[in-house]
Order: C-alpha cells, then sequence, then structure tokens
C-alpha cells in the first residue's frame, strides 16, 4: 500500500462557538492546516475533500456541506464527500482519506471535521447525540449515552475495583495537559481536593448518570479540526513545506452490535480490540511500541476500557498505571496528551481528525511546553462511535 | 487499478415507504442484492458497508445509521460508514466504495443508500432538500430546488429554443420506461395529448416554478438500493453465484460552485463535464461508445442539458435527437430507460445506487420486457448533487 504522509495539521479553539457557521469555522480550521502545509497559495493542488461531521442536519439545518467547504475554500473543482459515522466521523473521514490516496485515485486529500452544537440546550445535545442509538429499542425508551457511560462505569467498578478516586485522577490528568493546550476548551486545571474537598464539592458531585459526575465526562464543544495527506511517493510532496513528515502508518475500524443489550459482555469493546488489531497489523506494531496515545475519553472510563482492550495493560490493571502516574505526561505511556474529550473537548465530528492533529503534534515535538511528550516514534489514536458500535483506530509514526 | 466487479444488485419499490423505518428498507434492499449475489449464507465476506443517504438526521432523527444496517444485517466487525453528498450521495458512496477495494484494504464492499422523506409534508420536503442551498446567500432568501430548475429551464429554452413539448416528449419516454419498470413509483404512461390536453390540463398545468409543471419534475419518493463489489482478482469472487459479471471501468466526481450566482454562466455545468471526463478517461471510453445512460432528471431540463454537457450531443442539438425518438427504449441512445427519477422516484440518497442498479440489470441483459436495451455494452449514470455542485459519473460495462 501507499505511504502516507500528513502535510499539514490545522485547529481551531474548542468552546462555545455558536455564533460562527458551521462551515466557516471548518474552513478557518482547513486553511489553518493549509498554511501550515505552505500550501495557501497552491491549494490547488487539493484533489480530494472529505469533511467529518455528524449533526449539521439536525443542528444546523444543513445538507451537502462538503461542496459548501469547498466552494467556501475555492478548492473546485476538488472532489468532496461528509463522511459520518457519529463520534466517530473523523476517524472513519481519515480512514477514507487513506483508501482514496491508497487505491492510486489521488495524491493528495484534505480531512476537515467540525461541529458546532452548543447552540442547541443540554436536553437537546443530549437528545442529539442519543440519534446513534438504536430508533425502536433503546431510543424510544430514552436511554441516553450518559445514560450508558454510567451503566457501563459502574459495572467496571464493581468487577475491577476501579474506584471514584480513580477516575478523577484521569480527569486531573486531562485537565493538567488540557490547562497547556491552547485549542482546549477548559483550561482549567483541577485537583483531587477540588473534586472531593472543594466548598462546591455538592455542585461537583451532583449526579448526572450514576456513578458519572461532572468530571467524569467530557463538555459539549464546538470546534473544527483539519490534517492534509499527500502520498509520500507523489511528486506533489514538493510544494509541501513542512518539514517533519509524519506519516500514517495504521488504519483499522470494525463494527460491534448497535444494541447494547446484544453483547454476550457489555464491558468487552470487541470493536475497539478488532480496529486496534487491523491497525497494529497494518504498522507492524505492538502496543508496546506505541510512545502515546490519544483514546476517545467521552466518559473518563474509556480511556481505562480502551486502554486495556487494546492491550496497553491488561483487563482490570490500568487503574494501577494510573495511580503510580504512568499515563501523565512524563509517565511511560502518556495518555490524552491533548487534554482528551474530558478537557480539550468533543465537537463529534471533529474529534477523530483533532485526535489525529495532537498525534502529529506530538511526533513533529512541536506540543506547548510541559505537555510534549519526550521523543515519541509512534502515536496512536482510538475514536469511538456509538457506545462502541463503530470504532477507528488510527497510528502515526515519525518519518 | 484493480477491475471491480459487481457482484449483486438489490432494489425496494421507490414510492410511499413512510410507515417503513429507514433502515428497514434498507436492510431489504441490502438483503436482495445479497440474495442476487447468491450470498445469503455467506454473508460475512462483506467487509465494508458503505451507506449514502442524505436526510436521515432532519427527517428520520437518527444518526450513525451506518453502524445500524450493520447490525440489521448481523454483518459485524464490517467497517461502515455514511456517506453524504446532497442528491449525488449515491454516486459518491459507490466511488469510494470503489475507492475502499481498489486501494487494496478490502475485497468485498456493499453500498446501499435510502431516503424515508415522505413522512413530512410538501412544504417540509422542499425545505428539507433546500438545505444543500448556501445557507446565507441563498436558502434564508427562501431559494428551493424548484426554483433553480425553473430558472434553469427558462434560460435553457430561450438560448437554445427547447419547447415545452420537447420537455414533454421527455415526460413521457420517461413514463413509458417507469411503467415496465416494477421498482417505479409512477407507472402510469402518459402522453403529449394527456398533458396538454386532458380535462385535467389545468391541474397538470398548474405551475411549480414557472416554467417547470407536474411532468417537469420527479416526484417525492422513498425507497433503497443496493449493489455489492468484489475485486475481481479476489478469491473471494468464488462465493458470488451470479454468472454475469458487470464492471465498474470509470468513476469520476468533481465540484462546482456552491452558489448558482458566482457561475458565469449559469447554463453549463462544470461539475457535470469534469466528472464525466474524469470517468471517461479511466475507462478509456468516448461518449459515442456509451449503449445507454440514466442522467439525473429531477427536472427532466436535466437530461437535455446533461447528455450536451457529457459529450452525446453537442449543444443546444439534444431536443433533435428527442423529437426524432433517438432516446428512446428503441433508439440509438437510450436515456432513463428506469423510467429516471422523473418516473422512477428520486429518493435522495437511493438515487445513485438505483441508477447504477439499473446499469447492471440493462448490461445482463435482465430489464423487462419492452425496456431492455439491445445488446448494451456501455452504461453511464450521473448523479447531480446540489444544482450541479457536486457530481458523480460512473461508467459501467459487461464482462
Amino acid at each position: 500500500m501507499r505511504k502516507i504522509a500528513i502535510t499539514g495539521i490545522g485547529h481551531t479553539v474548542f468552546g462555545n462557538l455558536s455564533d460562527f457557521d458551521l462551515v466557516d469555522i471548518m474552513a478557518y480550521a482547513s486553511l489553518d492546516a493549509m498554511e501550515d502545509a505552505g500550501i495557501l497559495d497552491k491549494r490547488d493542488i487539493i484533489e480530494q475533500v472529505i469533511v467529518s461531521n455528524m449533526g449539521a442536519g439536525i443542528l444546523n439545518h444543513q445538507t451537502g456541506i462538503a461542496s459548501s467547504l469547498v466552494s467556501r475554500l475555492g478548492l473546485e473543482p476538488a472532489m468532496a464527500e461528509l463522511v459520518e459515522n457519529g463520534p466517530a466521523s473523523g476517524g472513519s473521514a481519515i480512514k477514507i482519506g487513506f483508501m482514496a490516496i491508497a487505491s492510486g485515485f489521488v495524491d493528495v486529500v484534505m480531512v476537515t471535521g467540525g461541529e458546532v452544537m452548543r447552540g442547541v440546550t443540554g436536553w437537546e445535545a443530549t437528545d442529539f447525540v442519543a440519534t446513534l442509538l438504536h430508533p425502536e429499542a433503546e431510543y424510544n425508551y430514552g436511554l441516553t449515552l450518559p445514560a450508558f457511560g454510567g451503566m457501563y462505569t459502574r459495572m467496571y467498578m464493581e468487577k475491577y475495583g476501579l474506584t471514584e478516586k480513580d477516575l478523577a485522577l484521569i480527569a486531573v490528568k486531562d485537565h493538567e495537559n488540557g490547562s497547556k493546550n491552547p485549542y482546549a476548551h477548559v483550561k482549567v486545571p483541577c485537583t483531587l481536593e477540588g473534586i472531593f474537598e472543594s466548598p462546591d464539592a455538592d455542585v461537583v458531585n451532583n449526579p448526572i448518570a450514576e456513578p458519572l459526575r461532572l468530571y467524569g465526562m467530557c463538555p459539549v464543544s464546538d470546534g473544527a479540526a483539519s490534517i492534509i495527506m499527500c502520498a509520500a511517493d507523489s511528486p506533489k510532496m514538493k510544494y509541501f513545506t513542512q518539514k517533519a513528515p509524519v506519516y500514517i502508518v495504521g488504519v483499522g475500524s470494525a463494527t460491534d452490535t448497535h444494541c447494547i443489550h446484544q453483547r454476550e459482555n457489555p464491558l468487552e469493546l470487541k470493536a475497539v480490540r478488532k480496529s486496534a488489531e487491523m491497525a497494529f497489523k497494518m504498522a507492524g506494531l505492538n502496543p508496546g511500541d506505541i510512545s502515546f496515545a490519544e483514546l476517545h475519553d467521552a466518559f473518563v472510563i474509556l480511556e481505562v476500557a480502551i486502554s486495556e482492550e487494546i492491550g496497553f495493560f491488561n483487563r482490570g490493571k490500568a487503574k494501577e498505571a494510573i495511580r503510580r502516574g504512568e499515563t501523565r505526561i512524563n509517565g511511560r505511556l502518556p495518555l490524552n496528551t491533548s487534554g482528551g474529550l474530558k478537557a480539550k473537548g468533543h465537537p463529534l465530528g471533529a474529534t477523530g481528525v483533532s485526535q489525529v492533529h495532537e498525534l502529529v503534534k506530538q511526533l513533529r515535538g512541536e506540543a506547548e511546553e510541559g505537555r510534549q511528550v519526550k521523543n515519541p516514534k509512534h502515536g496512536l489514536a482510538v475514536n469511538f462511535g456509538g457506545f462502541g458500535n463503530n470504532v477507528v483506530t488510527i497510528i502515526c509514526s515519525k518519518g
């Protein structure tokens, strides 16, 4: 398969951007990636645009936004499609961009993901996300993603002895990393004392979906991220000025049952494991080769569960690494160096692209002071769709 | 690039299916394709599912339906994504399925497109389709697709001397073909007299968007279509029992300005021409090699405009071929043998897949009596997104 380089990365701040048009913020991230790639004046080398987004129809009353973005950027006649896979839309879009280049169809692809979801109220946002559940077997009964997150967290805690303090340690780590990431939605560090003993502890510990509380889940964020990819064997590589190439070396994705109740063991995240196996196989790497990872912690429990499912830790053992600080920025295996979904935020369609943006930034050695992983070689991202029903894993390596 | 065969095709009837769930009708079309392919009991050879759909979010309050379809069919852990490109979502999904196989990532892909859009009233349906226009420069001013269709029709008539009778001749041909297609939404033939002189002429000729009337545009339809593709060099070809292989030999897509007012000549459909040029180049074919074609006649004028833009006729000359009956089923170049969008119907996400379904059916020699093209070798489909802002062309050939 063709070797594929990431030649440019772009990002907006994540947060409340509800005054902005969805396509405009995607255009901003795209221009940021073109500038990083050094092709602002040569943007016509982009042959295919893939947009990742989940809610343009429901939240923004727009469709066909891939064409809209192309036209906003003056990229016509570049080919353009939107790819949707719930909260894993970004990972899926990168996978499909990878396929487009690997097929020999095109040499240069831009993948831009974005979501503007804070224009709706809290209840509507939860309802919107719940549209990815089974319409008759789950959604109609009022099930929501936080409900599944709470159930999963409780089951995991009971089975493996994970404590609320362990979960809080993940939040503390994520907020610490996020506080140093200029793109993060939540830039305020937090401490264990702040979570459990502050005068606001009642507010902080108000249950959202038992045992999930404020520090157990991600905020609702707007934002966009973009990457530009080029076939390493293409003559078009000469147009890119970015001198620290990062390569996509592994891509995998897999589905699991749409309904959670159909899973023999709801704690097992089969699609996570299979997508990671596929990516590791393509890359010729093992979990032990990975220097750092972005894991889809929409609920902090997912950082734990995913890290075990893909083989970073044995089952039930991640908590020990957390307690020893191994997943912090200077630990053995830093996780969610960007702040993760927990602190950086989770604009659904942007998240998978933002994760790979972070892999590239770290592998280039360009992360901000205090959150740069030391000499990383391989980074991995898991983008989790539904409640684990459609998962994408991507591995990037330094050139 | 790898040679890719279409090994199975499936279809629901097009019409009013608003009592059915969107994913259920997509599952029906998928099962129909699996049955045609002979893999109902070996469906686990499907490695990637691509769903094409435009309105699940707005019309059906569902997202993540690619995972939903996979699970409804028991295809886990097959990879799955939804591809959206307005009314050209189906063509885009086939293009991306083609890339997935050509890249060597997978050997077997199922592409299923569907739309359930009659659950909303006429006004809401028009509003829904208008979401693909520019949100600030077009949509906010109340512009709709029929408005653009009417404007385009009037401009074309004035420039090239096309008459209302010429347009009616296309409707008559499409209804004639549709009346013989069991999947067609509108199975009632019509005549010139019926259109212009019937006692109902006032109703029939009530303007929708001058000069567009009832017979100038497609109905609002529900429906789904599916195709299964396999790399011709794959050992998995042995599982398919369908003995009349049809190959995808050309694929092209291109974008034009999102806003119509930005086009120097609004009659020119640049994305149509470029996507066709790309597909012809890949196929090593010329317009004169094509035996028959499905052209996206959401408004009948588009059959005329597209047929000229891709080189079947010189500009302004299609009307002469129409008057001579050359585009009828036994003519020199049959167009919209399925009945086209005009009579078969236009469930947006299904249309591009349905067009290729028709190419395969004709190339196999399996079309119903009275609408089978004589010994066709190459068929072409143009799937038109937005008002020509994102167009996909696909060419299929007999093995």
